[in-house]
Parts: C-alpha cells; structure tokens; sequence
C-alpha cells in the first residue's frame, strides 16, 4: 500500500487519515447490522445480557505480514476471517458466540472502501456461522501495521464449559469441520501467486484446479462449524479444542491438558492428511466422546484417547516426530510484501 | 528498536522471537497473579462468572507511534497505561472491571524481560485502581509495530449503566481525576525529550520540576479514578464518560448524545485549564448530577447542563471553538522515532 497514488487518484474512496473518525464510525456502523446489546456502540463500552450468569470471552489478533497479506485476502475476506477466528475459540468451549468487539489498527493511507468492506466480511460471518452474534463495540487507530484484534463473547445456555482437560482414556478423538484445506491453500499462496522477488500476487481462480480453490478459500475465508461446539457439549463431549495450528500441535496440547495419550488414524484425515497433521488454520473443532455416545453430525471419528504412554501423540500408532505447528508466514521474510 | 544489537549482546534476555510462545506465555501467567476466572488463561476462552446477568465490555488499543514510544514509556508504564485507559471505560458505564484480555502484538527482537515488566504493568493497575480485576486471557502474535489491544469487562453489580445521553438541563457537571496533567506532560516529553531530529530520548526526571514530573507520569501511567465509576452511578449520575480527548471534545460528545448544552467554568479545571480542555489522555470521569445530590468525594462541580442552544458547548458562557482533541502523536512525523 506504500506505492498508493493518494487522495487525489481516489476521489470518491477517501484515505481513512483524511476521514474524521466520527465519519468513519458511522459508515461502518451502518453496515454491521441490529444490534442486540442491552447498549450497542457508542458509549464508552457496550453493555451484554448474559443470563447464563457465565460469559465466555477470547481475543484473537490479525497482523498484516504474518498472518495474512492484502495482495491475497479481499477486505471482506479479512474481516470474515478476523470474526471466524474467533468464533471458533467460543464455539470450542461448546458455547454459542453472542457478540464481536473489534480492535482495528489501520495505516492513514487505507480506503474508506475497505473498512466498509471489511465491516461486510465481519457481518457475513456472523450471519453465516454464528446468528443472533453481531459486532457490539471496537475502536479505530492508526498503525503503519494493519491490526485486526477481535475479542469474541459468548453463551454456554446453562452447559458446563468444554475443556482442553476433560479427555479420559477409551474416548474416542472425533474432528468437526476441514482437515489440511487451509495449510494447503496457503501452499498454494506461496507457491503459484509471488512474483520472481517472492512477493504476494493477486490470486486468479481461473489458473486454480476445484480443489485449489476450495483449498485457498479455506485459508483466506474460513468458515468453521461453529454451531457444532454446543452441538458437541450437548453430545457430551469431555474435551473440545479449536485446531489452529494443526492437528498434531493442537491434539498434542489436548492430550498434555489431559494427560492422556491421543492416538490419531491418518487415514482417517481423509485426502489432505499431510496437511492437516502439519498445517494449521483449519479451525475445525477436535473433541473427544465417551465411546459409544452418537456424535453430532458433522464430527467423524479421528482415533482414540488412550492411558497415558511416553509420547502425548501418536499416529497411525508411532509415536509423532514432525514439525508441528509449521507456518511459512513466520519463515517468511516480512521484507517481501 | 532496529538498532538492537540482537541477541548475542543479551544472553540472558532473549528476544521473543527465539522463546517459543509457551515459554513465554508461561513467564506472563506467572506475573499475572490469582485468577478470579471460572475457566482463566489456557483453554481457547475464558470463563467468568457474571452473577448481575450482564456484562459491561470495551476494546481499545495502543500502537507504538501515534499512542506510546518505548524511548518515553517503560515497559512496566505501557502495561499500565494499556490496562488503565481501558479500565476507565468500564468505569465510565458505572461498572466494576473484573477482567482484561490482552491481545500483545510484538516485533521479533523485543526482549524476554520486555514482556515480564509490561505483564507486571498490567497487574500494578489492576491492583491499584481495580481491585480483584486480573487478566483472564489474552493471545500472543508477531508484528513490525508493537501494539497492544485490551479487552476490559465489567459487572454492574445491579446497577442501572450510566450512558452518555442521560444528562438533563439543571444538572450539575463535576469531573474525577486530572485535568490536563497527561496533556500536559505529553507537550514536556515533545519539548525537551526529542534530540535535534526530533526523535524522542528517554526522559529525565531530574531535569523537570516536581510538577512536570507529575505531569509527565499521568500521561505516561495514568492513574483514573476506577472507584468513582460506581461510586457516580450509585450517586445518581445522569450521564457519564471517560475524558480521553480532552475537556472539550467529550463534553460535547456527551452534550449532543443528551441534546443538551453543556456550560463549563473553566476556572473550576484549575491551573492546567488549557491543557485540560483542549488537551487529552487524562481519563478522569466526566459525569453530571441532578442538582443537589452530595457528589461522591473525588468530584468537584466544573459546569452546568442547560437546555440546548446552538451550541452543544460553553467554555466561561461562550460557544467554544478550538482545536478540541489536539493530539501531537498524530501530527508528528511516524519517521522520527
């Protein structure tokens, strides 16, 4: 965004830095849809009903360069990632997502355009994953690092909460929601769309097979199974987890809070279960089950909880020895887009 | 910060970005203290009890340039400062805090002990201005530009919340806490603690008299009177919010929310009268009462509210033009520091 022409070239699409922020507030706030707060934005902070008398709450941060790269999310791609994110943390507590306050941090020479595109994409995402959740607070400031900071709220609807602690041997480990679709979209990312110096190019679909597409997709514009957490907690799940940073990572902590021994099936991960095992960004929702109870629809079984042994994890039966958690955002010289 | 000589100059103080995040997530929780959270930091969300049945929520972030500049700021007073602004706007609905999500964006070369004193920051304003308040969550990313998002939640403890539209023709309008210190001491740090490009040195106390110190310290680790947050709304406050841009600004803020005219004396902002109108970051508590009611010790009375008239704002019974929200940082080359 450095090479941007400025105001002059975009008459009609201001630069956030030459738009008051009363201005800005108010295009954005037209776009996030009713408000069902007790008191909506506007005050000094919003104010919830939770008669639950428990609210869960998380936060979850976006940071242009590691975490995602303007030349491939659109900005309703990125606001509808910044709010699945977070739903999934609620959702992975078997809770119901309620409300989105939405810390964004943009440099003076963003569009107005953008912002209320953004606003779309947190709006289409509520809509789509999690109804009746909407945008109830945020701020605006400014950052020569674009910075989504999301702090999810949530319901549990009188359920106890889902713990990463709660998985005991003979529970079986079951996995909602994609498996390796995103780590191998943003393989695609790297590989077919920089440029000869390793910079980010626009992505064209046209160039991309189905399963690249739905694969990029999946990176750039996730949409986890949030209705399935309280699915989940209803089914009695005895530990959930939403998985970030990939299933051998995220079962590895499961198994660690719990300890237990989780043994994963690969086969069971389905085509992309290289990518599903090292990658991350699925957030999907690992659980595990009492054996024997009907899973929700949705969830389909990955392996099983077993006594704890040496290893925490173990696939197809040995124990697991890779680079779990691998992010080529981080191995990536920030320099270079 | 690029002038780091890197790691190999601090061996005993590594950089994040060669501390895996579980280390240094563990080296946080352990400054953080006790949690109060049914489910606290750990899990994918917090769990907190909200016995009222609603939950007071706000969002606001620093970013390094236009909020803070480590040359100024220690890292014990940005933890501060990044839990005290937030507190206030949980104070300012006649809230409670009881807890803070701290979304930490970092650059890979900030040091280890970097994050322990900006953790030890965040529990002294705890402790200090909101007792029983601690952090239950929060989540750990990479960025170039530091910054720092907090999430503050609050209870009501069955009160009714104090919004800014409440405030009706014949109440008084008393303020909590400093007026114009922070400002104040912003202009101190501009003037005298800049080298001859203009990029900021760190600061001397020893060369200020005690009450540029003190002024120095309210915009570097302000102090809000949490407490009288309650406290006003227990009193009867009609209206209230948290004064972050300035006498001014915020009281024509509330003045339009109420379709009223607010009429300030701003003799009654004593010696730093200037700074506190036009002026920010004090965060003190502007609130307004019927008329009669004792005041909560900690306010004193600075205006009227009257029927609205052309203008939402009197200083000394004229209509008040100026530059309501100065604010330097924004004004200021990013370059220079």
């Amino acid at each position: 965004m450095t090479d941007d022409p400025g105001p002059a070239a975009h008459d009609d699409d201001p630069r956030v830095g030459d738009i008051s922020e009363r201005q800005l507030l108010r295009s954005i706030l037209a776009r996030l849809g009713p408000t069902a707060a007790l008191v909506g934005p506007g005050d000094d902070a919003a104010v919830l009903a939770v008669p639950d008398g428990r609210v869960v709450a998380s936060v979850d941060t976006l940071v242009h360069g590691p975490d995602f790269r303007l030349a491939w999310s659109t900005p309703y791609d990125l606001g509808y990632k910044s709010a699945a994110v977070n739903l999934a943390d609620i959702a992975a507590m078997g809770a119901r997502p309620t409300a989105l306050l939405v810390a964004l941090a943009l440099p003076n020479e963003t569009r107005g355009s953008f912002v209320e595109q953004f606003a779309d994409g947190l709006r289409g995402a509520c809509g789509e994953l999690a109804p009746g959740c909407a945008v109830e607070g945020g701020d605006l400031t400014v950052s020569d690092t674009l910075t989504v900071a999301v702090t999810a709220l949530g319901t549990l609807d009188g359920r106890e909460p889902v713990l990463r602690s709660g998985a005991g041997p003979g529970d079986v480990v079951a996995l909602a929601g994609e498996a390796g679709a995103a780590a191998r979209g943003l393989d695609v990312l790297f590989r077919r769309f920089r440029d000869a110096a390793g910079v980010p190019v626009p992505v064209r679909r046209d160039e991309l097979d189905p399963g690249e597409v739905a694969c990029v997709t999946a990176q750039l514009r996730p949409a986890p199974p949030i209705a399935l957490g309280p699915a989940a907690a209803d089914a009695g799940a005895t530990a959930m987890m939403d998985v970030s940073d990939g299933i051998a990572l995220d079962a590895t902590r499961l198994a660690e809070a719990s300890a237990v021994t989780v043994a994963v099936d690969s086969a069971a991960l389905g085509a992309r279960r290289g990518w599903a095992v090292d990658g991350g960004e699925d957030h999907g929702l690992l659980a595990t089950f009492p054996p024997g109870v009907p899973l929700p629809p949705g969830f389909r079984i990955i392996g099983q909880v077993r006594a704890r042994a040496d290893a925490p994890l173990l696939v197809d039966d040995e124990p697991y020895v890779g680079r779990a958690g691998w992010d080529p955002y981080r191995d990536w010289d920030a320099a270079t887009g």
